[in-house]
């Protein structure tokens, strides 16, 4: 395989969205909608089982603004496993009151612009393996985002030799680096998974840094030239103690 | 962090803007119709009182046309403050009659274009202050609209370097400032919080001004270059002594 | 202010679109629908009123085709005016059975470009008043469309100089005056009011006119280089006489 | 007028495309909708007097895919008899259940391109009349889709000059005449009608004339550098007796 | 015909994608909802009847995320045959709880580009008719997306020439053949048919698989400066075995 194309790849990964339909809601008696609530925390909880059991992961946030009301992030070892989540997903009775808005379909990809020259196998590299298969933090904000590189005219990233594209993506990489601790930053590839090439994930308990991060990369060449990006969703984290607020009336 | 970067950020900011669904208001018995209306009197009242506090602000508007009839314009200290207060509208009587229609999230921005060279920490600064922290003001009119700097080909905002920019933005904001008494505006910023990269919000009792300032601005180098622009809304204020007429059938 | 944002403005203006919902129309009993579109006729009276009174204008036509099948265009002096207008069409009964399909909101202007070098106000000139405050022509056809000068690379309007865009738009204006007395022309201005910068509508009694008219400018380097167009609409007269019949079943 | 901009002009143009709601047709009782379907058959005949009467012409199709399953072709003398045909289509018992999905409005048109350079009135033409009032054919299958001339950048058709298009326009004509008597092809024009420059309709009796014909004329520069597509839609052939049948369940 | 256009052409190809209306299903009674999973098994199994018989082929795909739950693949001998099962699949109880999100109307293709130069019928060659109506393999994983090839400035697929075309179209093959036995390709064309150019449809039992050789791909010229994709949809497969636990509540 060319090697601009080797990429390493972890779990698969799978972002819903949804805006919660208040109307509706309402026509539900009081206990009627406490025991759907209760349904839903009973799945969060399966989901915080496989979290702990690190055979999988996700995440819990409520969406700022009317693109959506609620983001679930899931991991999983195979796609196959993401499908039937989400059938399951689908039959919840909080599912009738849940419009979906938005999905992608990607896996945690790790690039290999980055990657060392050692020998080594990568998979059996610790530090890879927490980075493929993740435990996504409980952080206070949350921000995603799919993206391409861009191919037009003159800036055509996909035109550009290896060395050049490794060079970009090193002091690309420079910038991320600048908010270690402060910014964690997820990216799935999927190309040939969903409409974009990537998607990007950010957590951080202050939902300022996105920005900053986000626009201080924008004058860095590699998003400068060949950034193209589609929606932004941010949000602060639930927590299934919340959920029993967010849907009473 | 990169000296193109650096913005000074006030409160967050939630724009958001709803159709109101008239044919299903007429089901409604009057009482049932002014009760809800007052339930929203209350709600916007609860607005005012955190904004004579100087908590945060708020502004709501009729907007002309067909894409919405309400704008209602929110800003406080923490994002998830947007996201409480949101649940908590999307819980009155009243959302059962409106039909979101756009969404606005970002954050009060001051640039560092049109920056002094003093040493002092500029959010010490009053008039920085008042101006990260606002009172919105109640013209007579408003008018939204989101915007990016464009990445195209020759016109590449974000390859430009700073002095360049910073020379351009001097000039633009010299057009603004021929307004000044007339137009109020309001820059939000929204890289990795939203769609566009700003959002504009401008207040003046003279809603043809809005018109000249965006047209004039048009032909300086900034917008005619590199400004691509979202959706325009615009409209007139309401105050809660409105609202029972504006549901009344 | 910039010579080059001058222009001169009217009345301000609503085009308002709707398709007739006949399914849910044919659920009313004949008398509801006969009283429904008495109600209308009335509405449509006090337009004619205001019309009368050279107060406003109105133009009322039945769109072709499935983008809409109503379009009602209103001019008044005030935008808050227009709001007003629309708030109380919205409750009429015969709203809920029109889905709203499109809308634009402008004001009727006279660009500088054409402009004579008089020192008189312009604004007192009859001729040019006639123009501002229209009273809207009984065309058997009307055509709208919106319209935005090109900002494409070198295709960049508004980086052209004002004496070249003066000679371009005065060769632009002689095809239109070979269309005097067959079709009328109304301009009208929405930078800053709605997604496109201008509106045009056009009114006559041969409808082939509005494509020879609007084809034989493609060709003009106004249109071809600097045009970017939004969907066209049109359609055939509807006076209040004609409405029991075109909601009659 | 300007040389470039003369065609001939026919029959007034309306395609109609619905979806059918196959869901509500269930709620009917047998006998309801075999008379609705009756009714249908009876407007179609009504269309087919018409079209035998040569007064003007109709075609009905069913769309393959979900985009439609229903095309209704309608030409006319006038653009209003069109409108008046659709509020009568509006009004009739079957259409609660199709969705409209799509509909273009246009005129039938001979370019001036391949004109001869003859005196004569080419509207006394026999030939020419019969392109411009056609007697639509009843082949096996249709395609339809619009579209513009291209006019971006270096490939910017309306700046070529007359006798550059003549030329492009006569080798790409010559591509269409290879398929004479296998592919039927009409060409209605809609600038100032409807969101495109030109609707194409194509018929034959086999559906893959119409690849071969589209993709050939792709490789010719009048639409390699100038075309811009929109949508295609593909079907085949309904007659009268057709329609028992695939209305019922 | 020029020679460019050539292509051999199979079965005719209708992709149809649906949502399962999971909120309706749970109104029907456990029984009503097994008879219709069973009379949608029937449906399977005659398309599974015409599949062994090789008289067209079939394919049913579980799709992740929110784009779609369904995906049937139809391949036919001819276009009307497509619309007739497509008609009889609409008026199946089940459709009444799918809701259409994309199709895709095409036929199998194969592209001259990489054709031999010998002097046989190639509809008379196994190998190639075993491609041009093929029986669909049952892996575990599906990917399908539509695409064109780009005609934008410098970057003109159909303005380049025949051996240019046919130069770059070998090496961009040769990453497929890398691929052969893991990742099974069928390309449909749809010029003609549907709004973009080709369709490819992926099959294989490593889901990874299509994103490692779509990347690699976009690294290759065809793609790279020439290819435009639509959305990307990729599921696993669906046995009859399946579908009462899928439909099952």
């Amino acid at each position: 395989m060319n090697e601009a194309a080797k990429t390493l790849d972890g779990w698969y990964s799978l972002h819903l969205f949804y805006a919660i339909d208040f109307t509706s809601l309402k026509i539900l008696e009081q206990s009627e909608r406490t025991a759907m609530v209760e349904e839903f925390k009973a799945f969060i909880n399966t989901l915080e089982d496989n979290h702990v059991a690190k055979e999988g992961s996700y995440a819990l946030y409520n969406i700022t603004g009317q693109k959506a009301d609620l983001m679930l992030w899931l991991l999983r070892p195979e796609m196959k496993d993401l499908t039937a989540l989400e059938n399951k997903f689908n039959k919840l009775a909080i599912r009738d009151f849940l419009i979906p808005t938005y999905s992608y379909v990607s896996v945690i990809e790790l690039s290999n612009y980055l990657a060392g020259d050692s020998n080594e196998d990568p998979y059996e590299n610790p530090h890879i393996k927490a980075r493929l298969y993740p435990e996504l933090p409980r952080s206070e904000y949350v921000c995603f985002y799919p993206m391409d590189k861009r191919r037009q005219g003159e800036d055509n990233w996909y035109m550009l030799d290896m060395d050049h594209r490794k060079g970009l993506m090193r002091s690309h990489g420079m910038i991320g680096r600048g908010y270690a601790g402060i910014v964690k930053q997820f990216i799935t590839g999927s190309v040939g998974f969903d409409d974009y090439e990537w998607g990007v994930t950010l957590f951080s308990d202050d939902v300022l840094q996105f920005k900053k991060l986000v626009y201080e990369m924008r004058f860095d060449e590699v998003s400068a030239r060949y950034g193209e990006f589609g929606g932004f969703y941010v949000g602060n984290i639930l927590t299934v103690n919340d959920l029993q607020d967010l849907f009473a009336l």
